[in-house]
């Protein structure tokens, strides 16, 4: 035992499956495909078909010129080929099916993230705003001309000053009565409309955001469409100006710019007066009494962006973990010579470590995606649009976005780098993805925001619930959080579950079981509220500047506290999709997957969990055990787990997903069994002194 | 109390700083500035200084064709200013200084990571090659040419089908005693040389790697000079080929390319015979007997890259947040109408988490990089260069690197987040240093493999140490191990700091104690480390395949451990360059930011160190608000500690960081002051109407 000499491989050749592995078990890749495809799987077919036209590939290395104008074109190769009306009106060609049309919409992604934005300002944007703020005088004679490209638009509300406080932008739209105008102004610099695509080069008109003033009042904002640009010439109408943004990180086929305006003047009917007008003299009339109510009911139509955002961000990453998970079931890095077949790549546990959990993050996104693509369409489609419905689906798309839009930058990242060199090269795409993809991240709601939304809505639910609660359970309640490692009331009965066992194997038992699970994450989420609530108790009376530095002492715990919820509602959207899994074997592997997301969250979180007494020390150390173990299990599953994303060579265009990899190898290998079999090998130096030993 | 209702401002302004806030600590910032410039001061002042001339400076949006054009003729530009020449021989007009060589090639990444990268291979690798690896008579026939770059060249060692496994690429080099030539070789496609930089246009010759086989014996790696093109026409030579890897993901203004040698001649002499020389009959000689140590000699040159890697991420990191804090300590978020002036993005709570741990890990990284530095210069100027100064170089190196480099990505990323649209315009660089630097991850030794190295290295001195403990002591130790929560032997006078105080009070006093910020960053790593020891115990002794296996189960835990020493190594380095501080306001605040640094640490492994009995469950929850207090404390120095960094304008080149936002929020709030002076600001609607109320 005093003997402890580490002669290890340079690298660790050969899993261990131990008792895990089951042969028998497979997965149904076809009906798992089906599956993930969900409720629009024909819009989705029909949207792959097209992506895989060479037409709309992106090309790398144009200059930003070039691929402006490649992408503009690719636009109305989209129009000829009906891809982006599926939301518009029946009377004007459309089909009025909001969910497939933003199904359609994400699976762009995989010809171009230029594509896909681009279309996403005209018809998601621009002409939704037309769409949803206009009525029908306005559907009538503006959105014809969308629809075709005629009349290439922007969505002009962002402004250089302020980027996520849309009700604080500064250009206004004063009312004339005279001239029975709009004057459509932008007083200083701060005020340019900023990021606006379409802006810098394409965009003959806009739906401008702008305060509406009008007999003295500032009605808050509302939208308006102004004409930017002579049709002919292309040149800005007279007080319109503008910036070209120039090159950016990533989307470089998009022309974003900035916009100003120096009193520009439009007729009054160029209101979208579906939330609010004014008559010919001045008068300001509204549907919706409450300015507040009726702000965010016109900003209710940017949900769209950010659903459309979070599919697109879950398409990406499913194609960049097909293609490094099977040069990973390829490549072999070391001792080509060996007569040994090397392992490869993806049975190096840090291998599997890495890519694996990304998998699991990846199904569990899209089975969430495809819930807020179902809230998303019933309320837009009417079905189910109540106040509650709009407040749902809000928080929903605002949890969601950020964590698949964070998920596909690390999955993307994480791809490159399990692919070494030949990840960095374009020709594999991951690097020219994660630079489109980057911007995901805080445009259509910077991610934080989004989550501290969230976080708002998580603390008045509970405030709401404790309003029927008696003072005594409140109390008891906040006693228990003050000693940290308390169950609150009515969790009780799970809490068996995460007591210590004592023994490791039933730690795993319970850990894998699914109730387990929910509630390690439920009420993680609930504590954490719980424990920002009691802070924050009272703040609202205190003097302004008091309760906001209350708040923000918190900010940090709060904007977590969403992100805990969000990954909860992943689980739950995982966990209810293994409920529709008719194969048995496919769902095995699901719940092994679904496991590996749960467990994976648990471990991420596991100080929470360890310092709030949900854990044991012993049960804790149990989690990563698990992990591991579930990898092997997961391991030859992972190529039909990618199969079943159901993406063809005409999504992927990665040389090192084709099997040239694997063809490398076989052409090295023949060629040494042929020098063995002739003799002709020459031998190794170390093989000739035997008296030498290592140094 | 039953009333909790949460009406709480859009974003949070305003931080309460409590009694931590000293008005009166300020720090030196010149004297500081000087002090992270390290050793090489003068040498980094005159590369800022090169660095800053606009020659230099990357131009977004050229092709990858005109980047590398312009980088080609930049190099020429270092040559003329003698920028390249510091490490090589007096006489061939070097200077022989390898520190402020390595110092001075970091800051070029300033100007264009391409530049850097680019003079790296042909003075950094390919030149450095010929000097170490070759004799007088080859630094006399091609350095002056190297130097001039009237020789442009290849380092040509990776292969497609091994990266990291040099010992078995499978190009050959056979000698032939007839002709005293050495044939060169790649046998099949898995042998070509890729990502060679200078492959694709620049090279006239390359360094090639191949196995040497004399006397049908293979003697292992060794090096050759080989041309690759007429100097004249830039034709391959007879034999040679290649391809061009294209565009890549960033670094485009370097010519990566493939080459493949079919039966290549050059002459017995070409041999860099430093290390392994074949007479003219044929027979193979060296002065290192050992094929093993052999290569790896000869492989230590390779350390140089990743020390430089090492510089250059935190420049990059240096650049990014000096940026992204002066846009943090200006921008205005929410209410820009309101008479009050909001709060700029630093003080908000996650603004803060967000950006100043970064800062204080920045500062890690560059402290521990001037020792690392330091360690570089004894070996290679021999001034401590025994074998174990050359492992100990070797082991920093590979520790220092990984973390670094992702470090700078993670940096780069959170802080184009942080600075929202505008981040993402290439004109604030963040989008552009990140794609550049992307793949420092994974070349000059994978971040992942070279962690790995590290844990070997750990391991061994693991084993050695434990050679002369008694079996009884090892039990014991081994028996503390199994429970999980015995502390070490030798240890224990430590561990009383980090035992349960029962007060919070305590408890962070203690946690910002520096020993125990040491205990707990040293014992974790010791831990680790024997925790794989004790499971890989007698994993030597079995078959091959098995102990393998054995490895590879652990595979993941092993580099994590290893992670664990380099974040340990950064922080030693910290707390070292504390002491070299006279300015009290300095020490004060450096010491709150190497206690930020630590405990951020401490909080993103506190999972281990719960599970593991290091800190108790209420200790632990103290944590997170021991940052928060940090926070507050260091933002009001924020922008002093990025002026230390030392970079001007020509530097940073991002128009974020020029004051232009402070300059258009003063234009917007003058404009308002003006409307309410004069009695012509719109009321509000809402001011309008008594009787409504918000809904």
């Amino acid at each position: 035992m005093t003997e402890l000499d580490f002669e290890l491989p340079d690298a660790a050749p050969s899993t261990d499956s131990g008792d895990d592995a089951d042969d028998s078990v497979r997965i149904d890749v076809a009906a798992l495909a089906e599956q993930l495809l969900g409720p629009w799987a024909a819009t989705r077919h029909e949207a792959r078909e097209l992506a895989g036209h060479p037409e709309l590939h992106k090309i790398e290395g144009l200059t930003h010129h070039e691929h402006r104008e490649r992408v503009f074109g690719q636009l109305k190769y989209l129009v000829d080929h009906k891809a982006v009306h599926r939301a518009y009106p029946r009377e004007h060609g459309g089909y009025e099916d909001h969910g497939a049309n933003i199904a359609g919409f994400e699976e762009l992604v995989a010809a171009d993230p230029s594509l896909q934005i681009k279309a996403g300002v005209q018809w998601g944007l621009f002409g939704a705003a037309v769409l949803h703020l206009g009525t029908e005088e306005h559907h009538a004679k503006w959105l014809p001309g969308i629809m075709s490209l005629d009349i290439p638009g922007c969505f002009a509300m962002t402004e250089i000053g302020h980027g996520s406080d849309v009700a604080s932008i500064a250009t206004t739209a004063t009312y004339d009565p005279k001239a029975e105008e709009f004057i459509i102004h932008t007083p200083f610099k701060a005020a340019w409309k900023d990021y606006i695509g379409n802006a810098a080069k394409d965009g003959l008109a806009a739906v401008v955001f702008a305060q509406l003033i009008t007999k003295g009042v500032n009605h808050g904002v509302h939208a308006f469409f102004v004409p930017l640009r002579d049709a002919e010439t292309h040149e800005f109408l007279p007080g319109v100006g503008g910036e070209d943004d120039g090159i950016k990180g990533g989307l470089n086929g998009i022309d974003n710019g900035r916009l100003h305006f120096d009193n520009v003047r439009v007729p009054r009917t160029n209101l979208l007066n579906r939330y609010g007008s004014v008559a010919t003299d001045g008068t300001y009339s509204s549907p919706i009494a409450s300015p507040g109510r009726r702000f965010f009911t016109m900003l209710g139509t940017l949900v769209q962006g950010r659903v459309s955002l979070d599919g697109a961000a879950t398409v990406a990453s499913k194609l960049a973990l097909t293609v490094a998970l099977r040069y990973a079931a390829e490549r072999r890095q070391f001792n080509a010579s060996s007569e040994v077949a090397e392992e490869v790549l993806l049975d190096y546990q840090r291998h599997q470590r890495r890519l694996l959990p990304r998998l699991a993050t990846t199904y569990a996104m899209s089975f969430a995606h495809e819930q807020l693509l179902e809230k998303f369409d019933g309320v837009f489609s009417g079905r189910s649009d109540t106040d509650k419905d709009r407040q749902d689906l809000e928080t929903l798309a605002a949890a969601l976005k950020p964590l698949s839009t964070w998920n596909a930058l690390d999955i993307l990242q994480e791809c490159r780098e399990a692919c070494g060199g030949s990840g960095f090269l374009i020709e594999n795409r991951f690097a020219s993805l994660r630079a489109d993809l980057d911007v995901y991240a805080t445009f259509e709601g910077d991610n934080n925001v989004l989550l501290q939304l969230v976080a708002k809505r998580l603390l008045n639910d509970y405030a709401k619930e404790f309003r029927t609660v008696s003072i005594g359970a409140l109390a008891k309640f906040a006693l228990g959080q003050a000693t940290g490692v308390a169950y609150k009331t009515g969790l009780g009965a799970v809490a068996q579950f995460v007591r210590d066992s004592g023994r490791a194997q039933r730690a795993a038992l319970a850990l894998r079981d699914e109730d387990t699970q929910r509630f390690l994450l439920a009420d993680r989420v609930q504590t954490m509220v719980a424990e920002v609530a009691q802070a924050l108790h009272g703040a609202n009376r205190l003097p302004q500047a008091e309760a906001a530095a209350r708040f923000n002492a918190h900010q940090n715990e709060l904007i977590e506290a969403a992100r805990a919820h969000g990954e909860l509602l992943q689980w739950e959207a995982f966990t209810e999709a293994l409920a529709e899994i008719a194969d048995p074997g496919t769902r095995k592997v699901l719940t092994w997957l679904r496991d590996l997301f749960g467990l994976s969250l648990v471990e991420k979180h596991l100080a929470w969990y360890l310092m709030n007494g949900r854990l044991s020390m012993q049960r804790g150390r149990t989690v990563g055990e698990y992990i591991n173990r579930l990898l092997t299990k997961l391991r030859p599953h992972a190529l039909d787990l990618v199969a079943a994303f159901g993406y063809g060579p005409e999504h992927l265009r990665a040389s090192i997903a084709t099997g040239e990899e694997a063809q490398r190898q076989a052409e090295a290998a023949a060629y040494f069994e042929a020098q063995r079999a002739s003799g002709a090998a020459p031998r190794l130096e170390k093989h000739t002194k035997t008296s030498e030993r290592k140094s």
